[in-house]
């Protein structure tokens, strides 16, 4: 079934201990969908500048990423630059240009219309409930949001939560969204607040799923109800840019491919988007996701499998 | 088969948000020998001082561990005191006082000779050594460390590494260790220096084994030869001393028990280790491990399982 995605289509400049990169092809919307088209079909609403040509959209167009919701408009993409020069784990934000972002008013294409999964990537809640209630038939929402909207956008950022069926955050924005200290506590603080399953995302350690009521998982585990996938130990991280976004992407398109959502499909899923997240990093921006096969894909799952698999 | 252990037996003065406890019964060969005491026969070298009494003693004894090796000397225990205020995976150590421990010299109790398992538990390298080579018959000798000996004292670890299978320590011991900042690569330059295997310890986030020439697992995964065990999120984090030699205890118990050391025997010894690990954190001290059954270990082993199980 066919994913909408709704989120930056941006410029990168990033710095880690593997090099420099200036201006590569980035944006929350852009490595979900590159994530997520190896599953399923894909459409992005987004907007972008005069800077976004032909070679950019060639980018997404291999991969059969239907961007006719990508705006064009006048004045420059979202731009954004970064460093991971101390902490692989934490970019350190050196300028943030929002640019045609910040007049950003998303439209639908009536061709999206029958999507039945919905991704409202990290950008302002205010347009993430728009899209949402502009797509009332979605049979599955999940989204993702950052600390400045948790700090400072608290009200509309509420609103979008009782939108959702799934979010995905790190530990610390957890934490912060609950206003409380003990992971297992907060996680089940923000299940109350709208989504009825949270996926915690712990960088290299991997990422847990906390189910609540009218979730996919009516788990066996009873209080400790939980769903636990690894992270792949790299030896090199050359550049953890979207690795977030890459595991939203791999986690919800590979669901969306399923006939039917279980628990044990939603488990594959949070592996799958493991393995995204894996790739992801293996090279600067979006180039390993674009050099990427099926194949890989799954090799790198039977992996994962192996890398927790009791006999 | 029989475990030996040789590790520090003392008294802790613990604070963390829970509450506080005063000299409450801890040490590395405490923790460790009641973990592991639930699969197999332990016994204990250690010294100890005129303020270990009977009430002690009855700790030990009702585990059925072995303590003719702990050595009555004039003078105070092993005395720690810290606090976990901030941040419940970082111990703030407030008092160390090493008292009859900084003139021990462990002696072998005759009857400690058949033991086929050694257990090096996080104490000065030198005496580590001596207690290894004391026991050249041992079939299977895992061991730990701390910041303190790899910073001030490597010469004298970087000795006791040689005689290794297993060493167990965490993240930022194993990047210390090997001077190398990613986490795979700093465990293949630990394995290196003499053990085959490494488990990395994850505090919340569970622990990953590296496995190296002649390791128990040839595993299937090639350049990632690995495996995680996950740890159990919970809701509430009494009091962490002694987590990580509790892991050791289960992990090392297990295994011991088993009448062939298998690669598959290995991943569930490093679940149970876990288990042991999240069963310690309840509560202050020794107080859950005391009060534990074998049916709540193997119920937990279940839950683990169901954790990160994929159909």
């Amino acid at each position: 079934m066919a994913i909408t995605v709704v989120g930056s289509v941006a410029y990168d400049s990033i710095e880690t201990p593997s090099g420099r990169r200036e201006r590569c092809l980035g944006g929350a919307a852009t490595h979900f969908s590159l994530a997520a088209s190896f599953f399923t079909s894909v459409r992005v609403i987004a907007v972008v500048g005069e800077d976004f040509g032909p070679e950019q959209e060639a980018v997404f167009k291999k991969r059969n990423i239907d961007i006719q919701g990508i705006e064009r408009a006048p004045g420059k993409s979202f731009f954004w630059e970064g460093s991971y020069l101390d902490n692989l784990n934490e970019a350190k934000t050196h300028i943030t240009d929002l640019n045609v972002f910040a007049s950003f008013e998303p439209k639908i294409p009536p061709a999206y219309a029958d999507s039945e999964f919905l991704f409202l990537a990290n950008i302002d809640p205010v347009l993430q409930r728009r899209v949402r209630e502009a797509m009332p038939g979605v049979k599955l929402v999940a989204g993702d949001t950052m600390n400045y909207w948790i700090k400072d956008h608290r009200p509309a950022l509420l609103e979008v939560l009782k939108g959702l069926d799934i979010l995905l955050i790190n530990d610390t924005e957890t934490k912060m969204l609950a206003g409380i200290n003990n992971l297992v506590k907060a996680a089940h603080a923000v299940i109350d607040m709208g989504p009825n399953t949270l996926i915690v995302k712990h960088g290299e350690y991997g990422a847990t799923a906390f189910f609540g009521p009218g979730s996919i998982s009516q788990g066996h585990n009873g209080p400790y109800h939980a769903f636990r996938a690894p992270a792949l130990p790299l030896e090199e991280v050359v550049d953890p840019t979207g690795a977030g976004d890459s595991f939203a992407g791999g986690f919800f398109g590979y669901l969306a491919a399923q006939p039917e959502l279980t628990a044990a499909a939603f488990r594959r899923a949070m592996f799958y988007g493991s393995v995204m997240g894996s790739f992801a990093v293996e090279r600067f921006g979006t180039e390993r996701l674009q050099a990427l096969t099926r194949k890989e894909i799954d090799d790198r799952f039977l992996l994962f499998r192996e890398l927790t698999h009791l006999d």
